[in-house]
């Protein structure tokens, strides 16, 4: 078992399947050592987990879950994409998306759910350069949604 | 003719003019074997041909309709930095805007428009990771933007 | 001192301090000669300059301006990256986020206040592909973000 499963297991973490695409596209895509994580949502398997926007129909904590939801989600994907998550490098660029009413404007807080996680898995290597937003609304009424782009061995 | 070329028009498909950018900046850029194309809205030309949101001001079939000619713009726009569309490698990262009323969330059928096309023209090359998102507004009133990463040979 | 910094100084630009993250992340992250930038709000230091949505709380003259001053943080954000802004090859992507009410349709002016300014700073190095979208809300209430891809030496 690698460094960066052992690491799951000690969080008390296990990585749900990776989901399928809702769309015509790919989990993920490669070129040379970068690798595109297509946009997560907080979905165990096929089941959406969480629904709705935030603040008025989800709490901030309940959108942090979300956001963690999503960040594990990517991390399943990541690994069907290199097999072995030591090889993971660093991690380039997060993008967080929150469905939000329009006087909402703690997204941060929803990101740091994800971001926090990438870093407790992937130490220094899960450090990124982040850009979080607000939007009207996200595919299957998710609350957030996360994509990734990783630099890999 | 290149094959992709001949593709294009066994599929009865007709590149527009590369449209010029909206704004201080350029239809693309490169770096190495990487090509950014710039956000791509449904434009012939000069002309936007859909305007409104989705689902309140236009429907699911002409968001599909629109987001198939943002895909065009950008292949066209692929053509005029590349020459030859036969070098493209792997479509990387295909990102789907759709200005959506709040309570819209079938965005991935609204990306398919575009997703699809790109996998009718280009094949296994054509396929790519992805992020659909709504948005409550974009640029001239339009209903879909598509951008894409590109890797090339 | 190196060209851009000279040219900066002739401008009449001083660079905001490098602002600090607002959660979990990193103003940067570089794999091979490619860094990317944090989405940038308009800042100076800790304080948000600019706080609400275009054009209902704050008109397209502040959006530019707002829209100018996230691109001054992203090259001061550039600059902790790579010490001399001399080094930078090309700007290969910047997307603009603007916090908008739902009948707003000029984002790209506001976009063009932050792509005119890299063009003016950077010359032919500054022009970059854009995608440029209307958002519902930003982190903090910021009128606009900028966050960009670069090309280093």
């Amino acid at each position: 078992m690698g460094k960066i499963e052992e690491r799951l297991k000690e969080l008390g973490l296990s990585l749900p399947p990776a989901p399928s695409p809702m769309g015509s596209y790919l989990p993920w895509t490669r070129v040379g050592n970068i690798v595109f994580i297509s946009g997560q949502l907080p979905r165990r398997g096929n089941e959406l987990v969480y629904k709705g926007k935030i603040s008025s129909q989800l709490s901030i904590e309940q959108g942090i879950e979300a956001s963690k939801l999503c960040a594990l989600n990517a991390i399943s994907v990541l690994k069907s994409a290199i097999v072995e998550l030591d090889k993971v490098e660093q991690i380039l660029r997060l993008t967080c998306w929150v469905a939000s009413d329009a006087d909402f404007f703690d997204q941060p807080k929803i990101a740091n759910g994800a971001s926090d996680l990438l870093v407790e898995v992937f130490g220094e290597r899960g450090k990124h350069s982040r850009m979080t937003t607000g939007v009207i609304a996200l595919p299957a009424n998710a609350p957030v949604a996360v994509d990734l782009v990783v630099a890999v061995e």
